[in-house]
């Protein structure tokens, strides 16, 4: 191939060999003696450093060596003399590709802030926090195609535009070719979408879920990994207007199976990515502590990047139900003391900050909470057999809760009885007509099945220990955000 | 896991072992002496047969196990009897998780058309067509992602909502939440976008490409993989909606480097399909000879699908100008005898029939054509060097031609001269400005780079021999079309 990735001449070329490499000029030094340049090609954190001797360069080409600038530098690769890197090029050759005039190149070498790298999201990727949050990205993305293909399932590309609305995940962005300023209408006066590019009203999907309930009903074990999308008008560090899911489903799965699937799973691609990004996860780890440390003492969190992450795979995740979680929480210190900000009973959906109570002071675990009532879960849910035990009916549903970041997986058991998902249809307010196709998997050859979703940006930002969503998908979608 | 895929009791577990197989019933046969059922859980392209002996089995059990019911079957794994499997399962028990009325259920063991299976995409992938096309398209989007991590690439998602609209590759897909019938207007009357979500127009995504090189002119080597839509009213079977594109984009690369990686990329993903699917290739090879049977003489191909397969992963593709090629096609045979519906002469875009011509006729080997006219290609490939040896100014264009299928790839060095470049755009009617972002990699540290594009459905149809692209998608969207 026609270049030489540094990643690859600082681990793998032996000393003495000529070189060509080619990257981007982090940093310009000159001494007495010598000019240092540290090249970065995105192919690792780490620069290469370039020498030549003072004089040995023109002036002309020197003042096209600044922070930003593209080259291609050829030379012999020798052992640094200097500390901080085991080997560097001592340049024979410099070819400029392309300059970066200091005067007008916004990524000049010092601190940056977040807000503003997300201003120039398409050059962000050359700082070295970007570059890493964005390679930790694709090892992740990579173990969990690697984790699913070698454990049976098959990859199984869902709709992205849908007529299906009925699950009612959230607010759907409408996909329409109408006339935008003046649509057809019915006698009615509404919008004839019976016009419109598919004949009927689209929408963004929210989930791959129930097409991927169909992928399962036949070939027994898919997952998604996609784009998906939310309407709402929130402007949070949590939530993107278009983030990716990944969501599998697993025919003859039950709870029990769909947990240790869940556990193993997020385990595995964590640990892959502790395996493969070494370096950027030091460099992120470094990179948080740095930040921690202008946070005032008791908002600094006890454990650094890595240690978390150690954490989680390390430890097993404790499980018990939504039941058990709520005698918990009721007899805790926070409640007693009225230091929750939202009151906690059975029945109500669970906040942020009982979740974190949870995992941080009670479990110190990863937690799996089980067995949610179910009139706050979703319709497809299995429904528990009714029971004493608890106030009110519950449903297998599962949502896996980690330290900092709350609920990182929500999955269940799927109903698999026709009636039974009919009349919870019904009870919530969804035609069963308009699902004829989801129903047809109950009524011809249903099983048990299971599956779960996991916001893929959810996982980065644990990964990378960044704490704004918008900082760990290239070029995040928001209210209001939609450049480059 | 709960359950043991019938592909792993096949091809792993010894004679003599209890197992507990689940899947849907394909058929039923009985004999005087015993009942045969062959079950598939989607694991694999081959069915297991389980075995009971006649009266063992409840009538009332008998009575459910249809085609399409779902069961659980115990039992002992035993050597075959029958010819067509070296193992079945002999019955100890049966459990029936959902049965399929027989009078109600559409898949029935019979022969279906692919337009009735269209109809029902949301079972289809119960028959062993869909379920092989399936597996091999899951084993074709692993093979590439495996590709570019195995050789350094990073995956990058780039948006999929966009406010760019620069490209002019197609019509696109409006994505709105202002109100349908009556959205505000400004002064003028046009809609007013900046009370939309984004606070302007956006659109679905017709490319990555010029995201995906802002990832590359800092990550070096990224990668896309993920769904592009064409609002294109056209009702063919060629013509997808909602597809999935692969799209490289390697910065230090040249138009030759851009060929190697094509080239080299597709023989490994193929080759893996060949590896990794057999089963499922070996029945596509035959669904094909079977179809191909029912075609005239003259319109049947002269290879079958694994020889077409082996046909493009052990020949060299042939590398040469559309300069040469228009030359070649000038003096051919159906050119002097007016065969071609479309005339060729240098400066026209190729249609099917001439690269077909090129690939099938003339060099009987995949093809790279190259350097082709600049007017017919987009503003941001790289010019070529004007020469007297063209008619006419070409860029750094290529497409990869297969037999059968016409263009499977289309890439091109980019154009990384910032003049060039916005005078192309003049030209073009792209007001630079709104392009501030792309112009801004060849402002600041431009470099050589280039890239391509697949399309992915159209390589699942080349390696699964189908002919028309709404097969091989789960969930085909096409206009009027967006059931599921």
């Amino acid at each position: 191939m026609s270049y030489l990735p540094i990643q690859h001449v600082l681990k793998t070329v032996p000393v003495g060999t000529d070189v060509t490499i080619k990257g981007w000029v982090r940093t310009k030094r000159e001494s007495k003696n010598a000019v240092f340049i540290a090249l970065n090609d995105g192919s690792t954190i780490n620069n290469i450093q370039a020498v030549a001797e003072a004089g040995q360069l023109s002036e002309e080409t020197l003042k096209l060596v600044t922070t930003g600038a593209c080259l291609a530098v050829t030379g012999s690769l020798v052992e640094s003399q200097g500390a901080g890197q085991a080997v560097e090029v001592k340049i024979a050759s410099i070819q400029v590709y392309g300059p970066a005039d200091p005067d007008k190149y916004p990524l000049q070498p010092k601190r940056h802030s977040l807000e503003f790298l997300r201003e120039i999201a398409h050059l962000r990727p050359r700082t070295n926090t970007f570059s890493a949050i964005l390679r930790v990205r694709h090892a992740l993305a990579f173990a969990i195609h690697k984790y699913f293909n070698d454990n049976g399932f098959f990859y199984l590309n869902t709709p992205i535009i849908t007529a299906s609305d009925a699950e009612g995940a959230g607010e759907m962005f409408r996909v329409t070719t109408l006339d935008a300023t003046k649509p057809p209408l019915t006698e009615e006066g509404k919008v004839d979408y019976s016009q419109d590019f598919f004949g009927r009203e689209t929408n963004l999907t929210v989930s791959g879920q129930l097409e991927g309930e169909l992928g399962a009903m036949a070939l027994g074990k898919i997952y998604t990994f996609g784009p998906t999308f939310r309407a709402e008008n929130s402007n949070t560090t949590r939530h993107l207007a278009e983030f990716w899911m990944i969501e599998p489903e697993m025919a003859f799965f039950e709870l029990e199976d769909n947990m240790n699937l869940a556990e193993d799973f997020v385990k595995t691609v964590i640990r892959y990515a502790l395996q493969h990004c070494a370096d950027d996860l030091a460099f992120l780890d470094n990179r948080l502590k740095e930040e921690e440390k202008t946070k005032k003492k008791e908002e600094q969190s006890e454990l650094s990047l890595l240690e978390k992450l150690q954490f989680v795979i390390s430890n097993e995740f404790v499980r018990l139900t939504y039941t058990d979680a709520i005698e918990i929480l009721v007899n805790s210190k926070p409640a007693k003391k009225g230091q929750f900000q939202y009151e906690v009973s059975w029945g109500v959906d669970l906040q942020s900050e009982h979740e974190r109570y949870l995992v941080e002071k009670h479990f110190k675990k990863p937690v799996i909470l089980t067995n949610y009532p179910r009139a706050i879960k979703s319709f497809y849910m299995k429904q528990d057999e009714e029971s004493s035990a608890t106030p009110g009916p519950t449903v297998r549903a599962m949502d896996v809760l980690f330290p900092g970041i709350g609920e990182i997986i929500g999955g269940s058991q799927r109903e698999d009885d026709f009636d039974k998902l009919v009349a919870r249809m019904h009870e919530v307010g969804i035609e069963p007509e308009t699902m004829w196709w989801y129903l047809d998997t109950r009524r011809f050859g249903s099983a048990p099945h299971a599956g779960f979703g996991l916001g893929f940006e959810r996982l980065v930002l644990f990964v990378t220990g960044m704490s704004n969503i918008r900082d760990v998908i290239p070029f995040p979608r928001a209210p209001k955000t939609a450049e480059f």
